[in-house]
């Protein structure tokens, strides 16, 4: 039996013991998880979802060993410390080819990284093996190493789909950890100025450290008039959506340059966007994003965690126990914790 | 006294005697105008426009020849033969200089362009001189050089911001003139594969010409059906979209692949696009497009059309003399024709 977590409905997270997961196709492998973590994403179905009588197993972010590899697995051996993306797919599907992994024929989100082990499908077009590490790596490292199963990589991939570029401003909405990851990514692509919208001051003050030169805590049409302060009334070369509601958006179409482009992470929790000649048309601005393809930026991200270069696992400021992922949900839901590490 | 074309209201086009147009600013030029045409886009003050007593001056494409130059213009001589882009702009602002002078602090959209003569603000940074070529040279010269105010550059602006790239597949969506120099921009662009959507067969026989490898008439459900079939399931790159109404969006979202991307030239008639994880999100599907900074363009494509390596004035299968203009309008309004040149 192992532990794992489970969703019953708005509120209701259970920690249950399960049957060990198996092998069921030849593709997959069993990962046991060494640590997992609480996404902002599961706060949607934490505020909303319908109560349910089997529940929904949680997790989608997870460092961990490989225990276990069907037939068909050729890159993964028992005993591999790997890194697990939050989507699962094929690897080589024309979509995953072309570096769009989250829409892979095959896809499908993964479940299971707040449990202590999980059913890994697509096992050799999913996970990627981390060399020279193992679970008893330094915190610092294995929080880094987690991040890129996720929330790092989900700011890099905003940031770019925008191509940000040496010399630009860039303006990240959000201070949650995938809004702290873009930040810190804009930093690494070379941009001169990066202003924080957000207004949880530990957060932008690791958001400081990340990169961020200016801190806008302003919201709304206030939050719009600084930051068109801070850039000469010109705007933003690029602007990360790291939120996903409509005022996030709202503030990114105000502040964006002519010729610019909003870059969206944060998933849209709304359908038909402003986006006509008044917000985007009349001055050229494009809008790009979606769900991230860690997968395709996963070997150049390792390598900077492990060079030392970055340090994005900072975004993490509390650690539980598989039977404390009740509390950590609450946690992160009272916006008490930034976000929660979960060690089985 | 010159004769300049009104709109007075829907259906309601006038050419009228009007004084000779006169410097105004020390940067203007006056132009005197040696072909000018009618744009679709004055299609819909055709339609809508509430009735005024004082008309509109109607036309914003036009090549010609520099009549008088104010103090301050530096780059034009009186004699001059010239191409005037349908924006005006200052050539020097800081959105001008980044390439997007549609959002140039001096922007206006020229007027003028169907009359014999019009004043031209912001001459220097506005107008490009033709080297080589006066009012004499042949009609087809003439032709492809006119297109470079307005439809044939919108069509390269739509490709350019998509960042068309050899082997893509690239779908146009509209056979109007904008479209058809959208397919000719991907051509020279270099994309393997080019579907244009539309139904008047005079037009996509054209567009075949052009570089189009595939046509396709239907639309809607069935049109998306037909591209995602010629595309084995996958959908296009990219799709160039010169329609501006919302079934033509619809398509767009419809047939672009995952990580492709969306670039809108046709001005949209609604501010608030399906744009959420259902059509564009999910898919890391991008939308672009925009005003054409034509003039950041002109150089590039006057070089091309005097190498016969482009014939984009193909486009014109009428030619109406300026008392003829209103009849010009309800030739295009009935889509008798495709473009009417204007020679005054």
């Amino acid at each position: 039996m192992v532990k794992a977590t489970f969703m019953f409905g708005a509120g209701d997270v259970r920690v249950l013991d399960v049957p060990d997961p198996v092998l069921q196709e030849s593709t997959d492998a069993i990962i046991r998880v060494v640590r997992g973590c609480i996404c902002g994403s599961d706060l949607h179905p934490y505020h909303s979802m319908p109560a349910s009588g089997t529940g929904r197993l949680m997790g989608h972010e997870a460092i961990g060993v490989v225990d276990s590899v069907g037939a068909d697995v050729r890159t993964l051996t028992p005993g591999d410390f790997v890194i697990v993306p939050f989507a699962v797919h094929d690897g080589t599907c024309v979509f995953c080819r072309e570096g769009f992994h989250t829409s892979c024929v095959h896809g499908s989100w993964l479940v299971g990284g707040q449990s202590e082990a999980l059913r890994l499908p697509w096992a050799d077009g999913t996970a990627v093996k981390v060399p020279g590490v193992d679970e008893t790596a330094d915190e610092a490292l294995l929080a880094s190493l987690l991040t890129l199963s996720d929330v790092y990589l989900t700011g890099w991939h905003a940031a770019h789909m925008a191509r940000v570029a040496p010399g630009q401003t860039v303006t990240v909405i959000g201070d949650g950890a995938v809004g702290l990851g873009a930040v810190l990514s804009a930093r690494e692509m070379g941009a001169e100025r990066i202003i924080l919208m957000g207004r949880h001051e530990a957060r932008t003050d690791l958001g400081r450290e990340f990169g961020a030169t200016d801190v806008v805590a302003e919201r709304g049409e206030e939050g719009i008039a600084r930051v068109l302060e801070l850039t000469k009334g010109e705007g933003s070369h690029v602007v990360l959506e790291a939120v996903g509601h409509a005022p996030a958006y709202e503030q990114a179409y105000g502040i964006v340059r002519p010729g610019g482009v909003i870059s969206r992470v944060g998933v849209p929790q709304f359908d038909s966007p402003p986006a006509g000649f008044g917000q985007l048309f009349g001055k050229n601005a494009a809008m790009t994003g979606g769900p991230a393809p860690v997968r395709a930026y996963l070997e150049d991200a390792i390598g900077r965690v492990l060079s030392g270069a970055i340090n994005p696992g900072r975004v993490f400021d509390r650690v539980v126990g598989i039977e404390d992922v009740p509390a950590g949900y609450a946690a992160m839901d009272a916006r008490e914790s930034l976000k929660v590490m979960v060690k089985p």
